[in-house]
């Protein structure tokens, strides 16, 4: 049957000289990547989701300074076991999964916090101290000290990628940021002022009511989707699934407005929510994802941005910031 | 529970002054649209699948001058009842959905056109005919005449939004194309010399081999994902599920090698696909689409780039090419 996207296949030879060997393909040049080009996801910053039916997920957690308070809460949440019990309310199609207290009663943990609206995006002051992070590129840095140094550090991997390709065109502003890129492995719009996280495939959000609610991090949503860039800066993403995306993605769509299950009996049962640093080691998922300072992940967009692999004639000769997604696999 | 988007919510008197009326919500202002506005999609221009389970999708097929030859085809296919007994067999999350013979046995029917490459894009000379189609906006105007008069046409719609919004974004290029835009109801890309239709979620394509194969029409697939553009101009683009996209955007995923189903038994069976103009006509789907030259798409457009509504606090100021879906509904 045709495969619509072959990924390598060795072109018969037809009597004449050997054909030329097709270039790489992305899923390839993942494959290739040196075991130090992978950076371990810590269990802290994993939450484990088992549904009623077996099936699950997990969700890495982003690193500061995005999204703290509501990252605070959640681990609270996590730790006080809240969604035990509780269910996945709302899958609308193209758009989001959505999980929480479909009742809105169950008593919040003690000692969440209430996150401002100014937290949706990171201002400079809090992206400066980037280079304190203990996250691997910032081994041995120094501290950024100016707007311009924070772009620089935004999209110096974007600009390695596009170097090869000949192409001018990394920072360019897309529909919705003067700049996108990736930082220490997550996809970031920036302005003079502010950067901050976008919705891409997979992301993980804060549900919230009407301004000025933030929400508290206990309903979360991902997204199963095109990418819905207008809800950047509009709404709190906190993470991205890793695993069993497939999981969430594939649910039933809810037939009431906006995706939510009409019928409490269609929803979809949560029987835990855990931080991986609390299961007992043996059942800890170990993931990594390639770092976006290494030479492979430049290759990797690069490739991304324009196919020369076998299937392809037409290179796009770009991509945009969440058609590259980030690749992460089982630690071997 | 928290909705994440709420389309309006009256606000509540505060005591003081009443609240603004907030904007219309997108769905509001496709809601709100005149009858008039609305285009009814022709039967012979629908196909309808029908698969084992039951669920039904329905793709409508794509206006000359774009993709012609495989629609040519897949009309034969239809006619034949080809798919009949076949079934889809492959679903890769964040990806496709494909559908066809999953043993690449059955004999075509008799009159398939072999198409060539050069038609994933149609030529400046294809595009000039466009004023004299039978489609409801080209009803008196005379042919175009200039490259200038084609990329004016594509992007008026657009114009017409953004010139609201006070950008001039209209027209530019984004990551994949020197132009995007909208043309009697569907979405392209352009440059100097050609025009395409674009991959966006739910668009069907033509599943193919290796170059110089395009595919006859007879494996088609469905767009299940975050908009996968460096398809465009690599692979044929023929229409676009109307209806039904979460029947098929829901199906598990296949586990093999690009989503591909391992075993048979997991492939889920097609009854049937008919073009709608066969069926009886009081079984024949009625669907229509909302003008892309009317002044509610044009507002619509405007309000899916700046969203002014309730819930949002920061307007993104644009939207890509996919993040403003044509709005389809059932014939009230």
């Amino acid at each position: 049957m045709k495969t619509l996207l072959i990924p390598f296949v060795a072109l018969a030879s037809l009597g004449a000289a050997p054909a030329p060997k097709p270039a790489l393909a992305p899923s390839e040049i993942v494959a290739a990547a040196p075991a130090s080009d992978w950076i371990a996801i810590a269990p802290a910053d994993m939450l484990v989701m088992t549904l009623a039916n077996g099936k699950q997920a997990v969700i890495q957690l982003m690193p500061p300074p995005f999204s703290q308070g509501w990252i605070g809460n959640i681990r609270k949440l996590a730790a006080a076991h809240w969604w035990d019990g509780l269910s996945i309310n709302r899958v609308q199609d193209n758009y989001v999964v959505q999980w929480g207290d479909a009742n809105e009663k169950k008593a919040l943990p003690a000692g969440l916090v209430s996150v401002g609206e100014g937290e949706y995006s990171s201002a400079k002051s809090d992206v400066l101290k980037l280079s304190s992070l203990p996250i691997e590129s910032n081994k041995g840095q120094q501290p950024l000290h100016s707007v311009d140094e924070i772009i620089k550090e935004v999209t110096a991997d974007w600009a390695k990628a596009y170097k090869k390709s000949g192409l001018a065109a990394y920072g360019d502003s897309d529909a919705y940021s003067d700049v996108t890129g990736i930082l220490k492995g997550w996809p970031v719009a920036l302005d003079d002022e502010n950067i901050w996280p976008v919705h891409c495939y997979s992301m993980v959000g804060v549900g919230r009511n009407l301004s000025p609610d933030t929400g508290s991090g206990a309903e979360l949503y991902t997204v199963i989707g095109h990418a819905p860039r207008h809800l950047d800066r509009n709404i709190a993403v906190v993470g991205r699934v890793i695993s069993g995306i497939e999981n969430l993605s594939s649910l039933p769509r809810g037939t009431g407005a906006l995706g939510f299950y009409e019928k409490a009996e269609e929803r979809v049962g949560i029987i835990s929510i855990r931080l991986a640093s609390e299961l007992p080691t043996a059942d800890q998922p170990r993931f990594e994802y390639l770092s976006t300072d290494s030479k492979s992940f430049a290759t990797y967009a690069d490739a991304r941005a324009n196919r020369r692999d076998a299937f392809f004639n037409v290179p796009a000769g770009g991509a945009d910031i969440c058609n590259i997604p980030v690749p992460v696999r089982k630690k071997p």
